[in-house]
């Protein structure tokens, strides 16, 4: 069973103000658990509404549905909810493809933007602080367990930019066509807002703008959904 | 002002057997009803909370926010709805890339799927009869106006691609490296379900299989969401 101090830390967990004083996030659906399992994430409490193999000496705790409904952030809840601790962020290295991003809102991007990361084997992915929080709890289910392979650091993005020494590439309408351009094994991808793209302030900071060509024939659509974009970018860096 | 009939009629079409009935569908948000209204789909009804251009001669039925609300089928509604008729759906043709989805059951990753399109220059997005419905609220809205500019129909796959001359492309695991692969100007390109990807009755038509490379340490991912696999294998074959 669940305690009423449990039921009240958990859904207090569901923001991400609580989540920053608590220094935990909770994850949902055996996948995203098991996955977590296996990494250096701390667990603090485990809940299953039936007897679980996650494949390691973890017992969760039995609960009913009725229980499970009162802490779940999900509209249809899995069967089983874990608490973790938030690990420590570790300083992103200047190494490598790493990824940026300026201000993305949406947690199903981020998601599967993270889903992404592990896919191309981009190991840091360093997130604006307007960026959506990492330990959402739409966010960790977006990501189906990739959280656990990819290194999501928070920074001042604008300072993180002007003390690197690696090119920074950006995506605009007049950017250079992506295909023809000579993709660097090292440097580091910013994908900007939902809506308004890279701001102002960090367009000033990329030296190379890039563009995926549009091949409709009335040109009209105005722009990718930034998860596709990310896709096509990434694949074109790792492609060679 | 909005009616009592009018009101049960817009209720209705959220749902498919009831679009399927009236052959109308809604779409929601000025930036989608402003690029239908430049379409040849005809307009049925058209309301707004406050005048709107939407240059053309069509004027909005203002009604009241509280009037709004009876109608939508957002959480979160934009200012104006509109309802229009079903356009009948041409026969594809088969020439160029021709996109063909088997059995894609989330709404926004058919909407991305369409803005893909788009992008891209495909024309034609062929769907199986299980596909979630393009008219489905949650699909116009995740368009963002492109469903005006692809040509979406359903009809049986299986049968569709028994009776093509062109080479059908589906995406395996075990699948060709896509970017070693020389990829035509012409052909079928297949994505399948979010969960059990490609069927076996489909998969016995595919004649190149092709995947997308994992570079991830690990190889743990198990798979790319639909919707950023489809913008990858996309901007493969338009590349060249």
């Amino acid at each position: 069973m669940v305690s009423k101090s449990q039921i009240k830390l958990i859904n207090s967990l569901h923001q991400k103000k609580y989540r920053k004083q608590h220094q935990m996030f909770v994850a949902e659906g055996k996948k995203v658990i098991a996955e977590l399992l296996q990494t250096n994430v701390e667990l603090v409490a485990l809940f299953s509404t039936s007897p679980q193999n996650f494949a390691t000496s973890v017992t969760a705790t039995i609960i009913s549905e009725i229980e499970l409904k009162k802490i779940t952030a999900l509209a249809t809840p899995n069967n089983c909810l874990a608490v973790f601790k938030i690990p420590n962020a570790t300083l992103p290295l200047q190494n490598g493809l790493i990824l940026a991003l300026d201000n993305v809102r949406d947690p199903g991007n981020l998601g599967t933007i993270i889903r992404l990361c592990d896919w191309f084997g981009i190991e840091t992915l360093v997130c604006s602080e307007e960026t959506v929080d990492v330990y959402n709890p739409k966010v960790i289910q977006a990501t189906m367990g990739s959280i656990s392979r990819v290194n999501v650091c928070y920074t001042n993005l604008e300072d993180y930019l002007k003390n690197t020494k690696l090119p920074v590439f950006g995506t605009f309408m007049e950017g250079k066509n992506i295909y023809q351009e000579k993709l660097p094994k090292k440097g580091i991808i910013v994908m900007g807002n939902e809506a308004n793209g890279i701001s102002k302030e960090i367009e000033a900071l990329i030296t190379t703008k890039i563009a995926i060509p549009r091949f409709g024939k009335l040109q009209q659509t105005e722009s990718l959904n930034v998860a596709t974009a990310t896709a096509i970018i990434l694949s074109e860096f790792k492609r060679n």
